[in-house]
């Protein structure tokens, strides 16, 4: 990587892979064998902390499940091992990553309704109840809980309680909301519940991690569609010698391990998302005083991630970018269709003073886009003594 | 993890997560924004390495595809995606891995044809070019090239020439030779080669990845059966903008870019193959002396990973490893089911003078095992100011 000339990496206001610390970052120094019970006990311990950070515990019939590759991988093992050959998926979606949940469906053949709501309108429970009560093939339900394309919390208590009241099987792809605010699986009526070790516990990317109800991943027996991604036989691994399956990121793992750590040591969720909220109203506060707005209304705004209108209509957001990149800020674009957006994330080793700075760093950079180009261009003329400001 | 009083981490004597350099982890030491153009330049530069480092080249008409996850996602994904539905695979199996495949295939539903030789000899050319002239509705072959159940190198290129004569598409699990010994992809015939991150180019685990002919992939188009594991989506997510489908595994293709420079540095396949091939015979001259025997003929026998023979009918395997891995020295099982042995591989940032220590400690833990338990028991009494020798 190229780093800054001051060495220090960028910071990442995005929805992961994010800034973590650099002592999560040290414990991958570390070459473990993948085999070996040191390694083995850690994968344990993990599992343990996972199941504790969440409120939930084996007693009460609970599992959870590590699989290698993105956040993506653990959603669609969900419904390629979990959804019984005559299955039909009802799929809430208002953005990409709902959209992406009908796309793995499709391609594993798999039965699916849509029940779409615009980007900024959050899902809802009403359009479920018509459906579940018209449409009897049905048998899981599926939502993102924090849309990330547009940072939308969707109604995640409300569209469980009408899953389990049509006795339907309740996934959450929770990718980017786990850890990073609180999430009570029994009065949401959670079945399964998907995140990934680079969101809110702040770990390195890697792999992913299924919450599951004991019951209903031993009824899945014979309906795997794919080796790699059947959680029933991952859960028996672990099971059998307290290993992965198939190797796993030893490094991100040991990573993982120390972020859990950090995270106990911050005061768990409760205390995470709280910094979180602070970074977002720093945020909003700031931008609000620039004139940049969010796309939506407050009451379904997450604390997670942003996103912005363009501020004018002949925004060019591939020099705001890289204006911003050049101070050593990485912000992400927006993922939206209907309108332009470009998205700010609040999650990661991120404080309200970086959340400022970022700020300061936005304002002097539109300060530039709108001078006429000449005096653009002049000030940024580089030099070999030239350095980001 | 748990660090030996001299604060080195073990050495990993396995197929794989292995010993990696320094300076590959520290590649880890970094946050990568994974939209940011500065890490999709390193992601261009590992995929143009790769067909570099394989001999192969854009304008012949090979990709290489990388996909999140272990190998074995790698493997499966080839399946998944490229194989029609009313395809047929024939899996030359002679271990653990080739057995793997035709699991995969059982769980997508492919039809197959499994042409099994025993653990100790290798695939047999005659017996594929019987099968496909005997069954028409074949149209892939696949074969593991070594199989590391017992470090056996499967006759890559007598293999591919059979495929190639009935027109058959050759896939090649290369997990664990590739990069570790040359390999002629054109002689060979080969048209699918999946490797991963953490063998012979000696990176950390996260991803594998797939040598392709375009070719192929694009006729692919409509065929895959999993999203997460579709590759020629994910191939076109690299052509469109430079990135991963899904979120990578940054640190990991960060440690990957440098270990690729390393093995240039080495002096590319041709030289590690000779270390490896080093360290090989320094393993086996010194337990040949201790009277370990390896299990294959020399004939078949790579110079990855060796299994030996249990010494005696009542070896005690697991107190060998353990006193093995108190002196920071790390074997692997055996995985056989037919006789009891146990594996030290030769891969990884290991050199003789490792080959050698090794060697001495198992002398020394073997001397230990064969004595009187009493005995025993007292050399290995712990007390707070005990340390491995």
């Amino acid at each position: 990587m190229n780093l800054l000339p001051s060495a220090r990496d960028a910071l990442l206001f995005t929805p992961g892979p994010l800034t973590t610390s650099l002592s999560v970052k040290q414990a991958m120094l570390h070459d473990a064998g993948s085999w070996h019970f040191e390694f083995n006990a850690v994968v344990a311990s993990v599992r343990e902390r996972l199941l504790t950070l969440a409120g939930l515990s084996r007693a009460d019939g609970w599992e959870v499940v590590l699989l290698q590759g993105s956040g993506t991988f653990g959603v669609e093992a969900v419904f390629q091992s979990c959804v019984p050959p005559d299955g039909k998926v009802a799929v809430l979606t208002n953005g990409a990553y709902g959209d992406r949940i009908v796309a793995m469906l499709g391609r594993a053949r798999i039965a699916a309704t849509v029940l779409r709501t615009s980007e900024d309108q959050p899902a809802d429970p009403a359009a479920l109840e018509a459906c579940l009560a018209s449409d009897p093939a049905i048998t899981h339900v599926a939502l993102v809980h924090c849309e990330t394309t547009t940072g939308i919390l969707n109604p995640l208590a409300a569209i469980g309680r009408v899953a389990r009241r049509h006795g339907k099987v309740f996934v959450v792809d929770a990718m980017s909301s786990f850890a990073g605010l609180p999430i009570d699986f029994a009065a949401a009526e959670i079945d399964f519940l998907i995140s990934s070790a680079n969101k809110c516990v702040e770990g390195a990317p890697g792999f992913s991690f299924v919450f599951a109800k004991r019951a209903l991943l031993l009824a899945s027996e014979g309906w795997a569609r794919s080796l790699s991604l059947d959680l029933l036989d991952q859960l028996r691994g672990f099971e059998k010698n307290g290993q992965f399956r198939y190797t796993p990121p030893t490094h991100v793992v040991l990573a993982f391990d120390q972020a859990l750590r950090e995270l106990t040591a911050e005061g768990g969720i409760a205390a995470r998302a709280e910094r979180y909220r602070r970074n977002h109203a720093t945020l909003l506060a700031g931008l609000a005083r620039l004139g940049l707005r969010p796309l939506l209304a407050p009451a379904v705004q997450s604390h997670i991630i942003t996103a912005f209108l363009y501020p004018t209509a002949d925004f060019d957001f591939a020099t705001f970018y890289r204006q911003l990149s050049e101070r050593g800020l990485i912000i992400y674009p927006g993922k939206l269709t209907a309108v332009d957006t470009f998205r700010i994330g609040n999650i990661g080793r991120l404080f309200p003073a970086d959340m400022e700075q970022l700020v300061g760093a936005i304002e002097r950079v539109l300060q530039q886009l709108s001078q006429p180009r000449a005096a653009f261009t002049e000030t940024n003329r580089c030099d070999p003594a030239c350095k980001p400001e």
